[in-house]
């Protein structure tokens, strides 16, 4: 299929983008005498603007069934009482229905790439390739310090990684243990390794919390990033989410390592994690940043703009300085920085790249003067600011609707009560 | 004109809610029974819920025109390179496009009532009047510590509230010192003197900089909140934006005098000046507690929805409790403790009240699942998902459409526009 944006505003330009497949093919300045040979879509975007799909580096996609359940209270308690109990109980349908929500969401709000951890991994595939996105996939990987489950997770993930992949190239898989205090050091190392074979990722949490800091320190006699150091589990394939409690040899280590990480601001501010994401430091450091949502049971949703704005604003408020995480830095890292941490040709619009395209409705309050675009896009506006969705070369949101979307809101509604009343009734 | 909301959602129940001229006349669970008698408009609000209009407690409506207009900028080199020399040359039909503008933005996110300090303060009531909002504005008053212009803006004060207001009984005026630190002490005891005689609200902002109290303390020899306790200023009818750097003994005066405080976290986040707002304990201590969103030259925008988890993140965050500031709390200061503190029956959907209601569409990702609506609100939505508003008992907004947003939108931009140009011709 090929796709021509007609008169779309680039960078304050009126351009024309010629999709060809799933990559931009050509960009020309709009002119009267441009010719669309063989387009077999052609989209008339005045008033609209184009910027890259964004990236959520750091998500568990299917908790959107936990939305708004158990809010205003303390991380463990939330876990114990609300999270825990409720995912021992998730099936493939949940995982399925819950993810769908969440790639719903995702298109509303202009993400068409996700880095994701969760449990039933293979529902979240399922519904990230009926829907249209791209995903890299990790399975939450917990062994809890016990040997014989460690064994166990090895196994699952050698299987994984040794099947064929029913789904299409727009899903990858990563590595997932979900932290250093529920993965033994064993099966991190050994991850590590598996990783560095297979040439993968690795998603895990980390240094999120001073509870999580002292907890390392009494245990393993050292804060998180120098354990994880003295493991050899730092490579350029490891991807950190949080990251908020380093201090300088940290950042210094994690810099020469190689190490990507990820800024999730509403989970870190709405469970009282902390603020102080040492954005500048890493920043200067050469450390590659991105930005997350997290799940929606801590967030409460999937709008990378909004994160765009929480980022910068809450980088600002904590340095004290505004001229801190501009605009065009956050911007940056919800598109690029995130694509080229997942070695994606995307985040980007440029001949050559994946068409993951998003056009943005300017004829709303939001761009209202548009003085600037960039500071509009990420102080003014939210994610429903986004019309149009492409994502590898193909429309999956056209006016501000998602093809299915009210049959999914249900069925996702549906399936969240009755998990919880699934609980209820033990 | 009477309206009937027939089975909207109020506190998880269908209800049917009477609007008889201006007021909520009835409120009765929905049932088959229901009869509605001489109702001229009946809204069938199945999929929708039924909550206030937000309150605004702190803005500069007309600040649109220079949204995006000079960001990730330090606050002086800001004001005086960007705003200022631009404001100088703000014309009565800047501001009036610039407050239609805000108006636009206003209802389109759920505001009914707002409280404003701006130049050209005939033209925002003009814009509010035309707009059917409610609003209390303000002048912004500024002597630079000249006895000639304090006397000139004594004048300025007692003509407006000596002439018959011109304007509809949904605009009232309030008197705008700017603030400590470019109105003389001599005029801020005069205006409370003013205020009390004709019992009127004072609008100022204070404690908003680490600078501004060390330039308070330099200059008059204290702190701002015990500098205006001294001038005899504090009373119940001041109202406080800002009111980041205050210590214990300065909540206690605070409280003790009646005074109350507006929160504005996005612009205390962009530009700066401190994430430390003392919630907890200003709250404790009995202090009356509202949200603004400030002007959208520093917010950059006038979501209602977006500053109320603006101010519960950063809470939390700061704080590092996810206890403090529930979306419960945040939501009674955006609605009810505004209408309070100005003494407007408003902000709660109850008989008897004003008719200031919105619709809010749940049939979006936001609200899906709906374990918790007020979370799902605070947390997860944003502005765009308020549906249809009621303001003054009159439908302002339906469909997520304000009648003519179109031209304001196109007018309000060519104002903006030929704003900063007439600068770059000088």
């Amino acid at each position: 299929m090929n796709i021509l944006l007609k008169s779309v505003t680039l960078n304050g330009k009126p351009t024309d983008i010629h999709i060809e497949g799933n990559c931009i093919n050509r960009i020309v300045p709009t002119e009267p005498g441009n010719v669309a040979n063989q387009v077999s879509t052609i989209i008339d975007c005045r008033e609209k603007a184009a910027i890259p799909g964004f990236v959520n580096m750091h998500t568990h996609a299917a908790m959107t069934l936990f939305r708004g359940f158990g809010d205003d209270m303390p991380l463990m308690r939330w876990l114990e009482k609300k999270i825990w109990p409720n995912e021992a109980k998730l099936t493939y349908e949940d995982v399925y229905w819950g993810a769908k929500l969440a790639c719903v969401e995702m298109l509303r709000s202009g993400t068409t790439t996700f880095f994701d951890m969760y449990h039933q991994l293979d529902a979240t595939a399922q519904a990230v390739e009926e829907m249209g996105l791209r995903a890299v996939l990790s399975e939450a990987c917990f062994d809890h310090f016990k040997p014989e489950l460690a064994e166990r997770r090895k196994k699952d993930i050698m299987q994984r990684f040794n099947a064929d992949s029913p789904y299409s190239d727009r899903i990858r898989y990563a590595l997932g243990p979900h932290a250093i205090y529920t993965v033994s050091g064993e099966l991190l190392r050994w991850t590590a390794d598996f990783a560095k074979e297979h040439d993968v990722f690795i998603h895990t949490h980390l240094a999120e919390t001073e509870s999580e800091v002292k907890q390392c320190v009494e245990r393993f006699g050292t804060t998180p990033v120098r354990y994880l150091h003295r493991l050899g589990v730092l490579s350029p394939r490891l991807v950190l989410a949080h990251v908020l409690y380093i201090d300088g040899e940290e950042i210094r280590i994690l810099a020469d390592s190689g190490v990507k990480v990820v800024h999730n601001p509403a989970s870190n501010m709405k469970l009282g994690s902390g603020y102080q994401f040492k954005y500048t430091a890493m920043n200067e450091a050469g450390i590659p940043i991105a930005i997350g949502t997290d799940g929606c049971s801590s967030s409460n949703n999937l709008d990378m703009v909004e994160a765009m704005k929480l980022a910068s604003l809450l980088g600002k408020s904590w340095h004290k300085d505004p001229e801190v995480m501009t605009c065009h830095e956050v911007f940056n890292a919800a598109t690029q920085a995130g694509a080229d941490m997942l070695d994606i040709p995307a985040g980007r619009i440029e001949e050559g790249c994946l068409a993951d395209i998003c056009l943005v409705d300017l004829n709303i309050p939001a761009f209202t003067p548009n003085h600037n675009f960039i500071s509009n896009l990420v102080f003014s506006a939210n994610g429903s600011c986004i019309d149009t969705v492409i994502c590898d070369g193909r429309i999956v949101m056209r006016d501000k609707k998602v093809e299915g979307e009210d049959e999914i809101m249900e069925k996702a509604a549906s399936a969240a009560y009755d998990l919880i009343k699934r609980d209820n009734k033990r």
